[in-house]
């Protein structure tokens, strides 16, 4: 299993690759991990400039020797490269997973709405620094192996689909934004006012018609507003859903941290992710 | 002239009422200004509960005896009441101005693309408060009163509108998203990372097709990117005006400061805004 690994956002640095080479040798046999150079590019706030971070996940997408792609690092910069690097896709990118969550989400929308390889909400590399770091990134490995250990498990009968709220938010209005309908919404926040939450909630509710239901992931960080702002987190969550008509299904195991599940889009299933590791029937 | 006075989002205090009661008393006489209790409410972060500041706006709206609605002052809030408020306004609201900036401009997008009124972004009474406010609320009175003096003055012949950045990419994807195909689009913030700034102009080049083009006020308050961003406001905008194919067409003269001139939504005139008061022929 090739795991091709990029910074469509922003740079990593050598504690992070040699922590997670490290973890991958010692505890995941099967996987193989292929860093790309650009990972460490440095451009401003971004992993090189827009040309070089999108050229190197066209690259690795569009290589039939890799397995699967996974984002290095969020941060902001997936934006600035989602529309070539959509336009540039090649017939093995479809034929792929991919893995990474926050600032990533914007890549995850944009293939999920194109329709184009197995999309998932999960953790990244960069999550090694976290308290409890090893424990993510070696769920995230598992489930690049075939695994499903570390899948969200909350089965509501729906496909599923996880983003960070103020990403979705940004995708509203974009031919990046999937169609939704039918699924069930797994949001998390983090760092966040609650009022800049409650106006991104407002916009997802609009823009996503047909919801199956929203379940909320966490919402951490939040700074402190003043005045206090009148309602917490989740109380805006259930007022969005209760003004827009859309079931609100409790919470999600998702969020800015190391317990961070593994939210594959679309139906959930107890399988692993790589349909030949298991056939069926 | 009657201006009716309403808080869709935070609330005021009593010396921006008494500042700007007694420049209005001294300046604009032909102006009575209506301050509607509802200023003067407080609940969390807002101005009143979500029904108390809709029920405001809707009275005044909808009150023929009033000319035009001035909203006290930005924040947060708007997106809670524009739906309800939308779908309560009557004929009498139509023939109405509506002035403010900032939060504000959730509803001036909202009544712009449903054709009511008379909108126009501008200083509000809040804005008494900044160094130079009285020059500001003084602008915003003479265009209440029916002067021009105030009007932001650029004319590239076509009709304009203008957002603040965040809240026009919070209304893309939902229907109060104005169709701006042919207009000339002036846009201005405060207090936004580069970052945010420039994800919000992402959202804003990929919904709004056929703009005229884009003119750029103040981007005030930028707090310092760590590390350097690696371009700088008006880089970003002529970015994505390039990236878009939409034209750049230079500088406005708005933005959240006591020079913010006024932007009339529609083909610019130098005529006043109350047809009324200006017979042409």
């Amino acid at each position: 299993m090739r795991i091709g690994i990029v910074a469509p956002s922003c740079r990593i640095d050598d504690a992070i690759h040699d922590r997670v080479t490290a973890l991958a040798a010692r505890d995941h046999a099967g996987v193989e991990l292929v860093w790309h150079p650009q990972c460490w590019l440095s451009h401003g706030h971004f992993a090189g400039p827009d040309a070089a971070r999108a050229a190197a996940l066209i690259e690795v997408a569009n290589d039939p020797a890799i397995d699967a792609v996974w984002f290095a690092r969020g941060g902001y910069g997936a934006v600035r490269i989602v529309d070539r690097v959509m336009d540039a896709l090649g017939p093995a990118a479809r034929d792929k997973s991919y893995l990474g969550y926050s600032d990533g989400g914007t890549l995850l929308g944009a293939l999920y709405a194109a329709g184009i390889g197995r999309v998932a909400h999960g953790p990244m590399p960069a999550d090694i620094r976290r308290d409890g770091g090893e424990t993510a990134v070696g769920r995230a490995l598992d489930w690049l192996g075939g695994g499903t250990a570390g899948v969200e498990p909350t089965d509501d009968g729906h496909p599923r689909a996880a983003f960070n709220i103020c990403i979705l938010a940004h995708l509203a209005g974009t031919r990046h934004l999937p169609d939704l309908a039918g699924h069930v919404l797994m949001i998390e926040e983090v760092g966040e006012y609650l009022y800049r939450t409650d106006r991104d909630l407002a916009q997802i509710a609009a823009s996503l018609p047909g919801l199956a239901g929203i379940r909320l992931g966490r919402l951490s960080d939040v700074p402190e507003n003043d005045p206090d702002f009148g309602m917490d987190g989740p109380t805006l969550v259930r007022d969005w859903c209760a003004r827009s008509g859309i079931p609100f299904l409790g919470l999600a195991d998702i969020g800015h941290d190391a317990a961070n599940r593994i939210v594959p889009f679309g139906p959930f299933t107890a399988t692993p992710q790589f349909a030949a590791l298991a056939p069926t029937g």
